[in-house]
């Protein structure tokens, strides 16, 4: 599983959290083709991009005219909490392929918080804030979790090894486990999934996730990130 | 909760394992859309079907015309484990809300299977077949499992009450737990559901609740559901 | 093809241009279905909006949460010309069964604008704006396009009574020629949709068209209507 | 518009009918995407294909595991008439962006079928049959397209110089007029267009660039493409 992928070197992985990471796969994507795709109204082709097409950018993405943002892809890997994971599959504009406990054995991998991320949540649903807690709270609520991970998997492992179907043993895992999964996608809907999990009402654990998938964003299309940015990160 | 919904009468639900249910919430199906949605290609419609729409239909089917069956909606209300909802939630063409632990208090309701329903796997990944375990490894797996869930539940509430944010303290609730969620989908995506999950490669439990989608389906559409079953439930 | 639907009475059915209609043929659409799709967040749900419901979905909307919109659905039947059509369909997201000039014989319905929308534009692509051309320019201009009309199914029957097949005689067709289409959506895509087509920058033609489906929305979902409005017309 | 692409050679265009193309402009396809996509179920990855790789592609066609087909791009540049355009902007699952004519004028290219292109239809909708015409019918044919052609694009032209709106100006254009647009799309979606439109019931005109898109299929995804072969051509 750690090798490397042959077309993107493995330097094209940012590590989040304790155990996971954003890896990039592979991608097509180009601003030129956000160009060529709107310049097809007028049947006008480009071989590289100048000045004005940076206009055209910035104009399509403040006017809300997405499709031409639809021509690429990114095929990212991702290795994140079930709880991260399941916010993500929200997201139905993309293809998903993720890791199977019914076949194969599960991680023994789980999410803890480093005890500056163990917080409190103060406010209503919807318009929440959130303040660290007391560093004992911190250390007790690490505690905790390994606690229960610990208890989960030793029961998970007898289950298995009793012989119950993985896709019955399952059933005991926490959501704070790890999966990994593979997400292709294109950049108006990266855009959106940035815009919302990259966003101040996202739970952190997934903004560090939504940061590092914006950052393979800026660095493939450069121009296109630069309006969605001053666009005030509005996807199109 | 336990309301009864102003159009549905309560009794359009269907209860599914020891804590599940599947609710028809609401519905706007008819064969008869099905058969107006295809004439539209002739510029026909008709106030009621006849002998020659049940042909329609089941030529519809058998040929892959899938679009006439997507003029309609069946909301539904359901209640399952997270594991299954995870699995149905991959499913793209539909609509989702769903219970967040986030917001709300994760409830202390756990899936534990009937002693018959534990059991072992056979066989390689993507060929499994199941045998039911013997008796004592079946209490023991229940008792196994409940235990976990008593751990992770009780380790809930004390991180919860040490002010921790739910969003962070539900890291250790088990996928055996239950969630419930709103799913509005067309009859062509629903038979491409329950051809997937009322299969024999399904998971036993998503089995049970895709077949009782699968009864709603059949009151809802009866000629439609009777020419899905004809052409061998492969969704068109 | 005049025939009464028996669900929804044939006032149901708002004029649009020369020869077209927006009928709503059938829709499962409640204020309510919204508030109990954002309320499964909580485990709530009610039988009966309140005033405290007209605030959640303001604050829906506002908040672009566009999931709780979908799960509804408009079914309508529709008549326009071509030339709509090809814009309409561009809407990826609701389902579409459209009259075939394959398997039937194509009207001898087109377009012709009444004479005050016969009109020049003014600007830039992308920025246009129309102002009505001198009353002689109109009349000139709907004796053209019957002419080419005239001409162009004056052939097309030639064609047709020589037994060439229909799916290459109607290459002749001008994209005025009106067309009929069945359209099922749910209230967030329909909203996008008007947020589009209702707009300054769309073309007149389809603006009456997309009024025509806002009406129907504003009848079936009053209270998320009105937020919409109150959002500037922004789609969640 | 005859400008070489940065990255696809110019030999990555296949002419069709008498005016089209379709240029494959840019893809991110490989099988080796596929087995990784399908083996993340297990944790695992690749560098390159083996044999195995080959039987599981064939596997997962077989058994309409479509998913792991879905991690690929394919951006096309495609030139047809607007009568084909319509059929293809039925597939949603992929993006277009198509030329204009409220923007850009009107070209005057046209399609005209080949006299062994000139055919009657036999047999009843849904199950015609096509038979070649007498040459003189395969004529005849031949000059009326023409003639209207002629007819609609010198109206077309006075209205444009007379200062009426582009967008109002085009309603007299026949489908039978050329377009062009990108459309991207993946492998899964790519296949499920392929059974359809290169399938003995699609319209001959589209077979031709179904078929098309199939040479590229084969190109850059040869084992995929050798398994949907031999799966009878049924997408997964």
């Amino acid at each position: 599983m750690s090798v490397a992928s042959p077309v993107v070197p493995e330097s094209h992985t940012i590590e989040v959290l304790d155990h996971g990471f954003v890896r990039l796969d592979e991608a097509m994507a180009s601003d030129l083709s956000v160009v060529n795709a709107a310049r097809v109204s007028f049947a006008r082709r480009k071989e590289e991009m100048d000045d004005s097409d940076h206009g055209l950018i910035r104009f399509l993405l403040r006017q809300s005219h997405g499709t031409p943002f639809e021509h690429n892809a990114f095929r990212f890997h991702i290795r994140a909490p079930i709880f991260i994971a399941r916010e993500w599959f929200r997201h139905r504009i993309g293809s998903f392929n993720e890791f199977s406990m019914r076949y194969a054995k599960a991680t023994d991998e789980f999410y803890v918080p480093d005890a500056e991320d163990v917080r409190t949540q103060v406010g209503k649903p919807g318009a929440y804030s959130f303040e660290q807690v007391e560093p004992e709270v911190a250390e007790t609520t690490r505690e905790e979790l390994r606690a229960v991970y610990e208890t989960a998997y030793a029961a998970y492992e007898r289950l298995v090894e009793m012989g119950v179907a993985r896709e019955l043993a399952r059933a005991v895992m926490p959501v704070g486990s790890y999966t990994e999964f593979y997400w292709t996608v294109n950049a108006r809907s990266l855009m959106n999934f940035v815009s919302l999990r990259a966003a101040e009402t996202a739970q952190r654990e997934i903004r560090r996730y939504a940061d590092a998938c914006e950052r393979f964003l800026a660095e493939e299309m450069p121009v296109t990130y630069q309006a969605f940015v001053d666009a005030g990160r509005v996807a199109p």
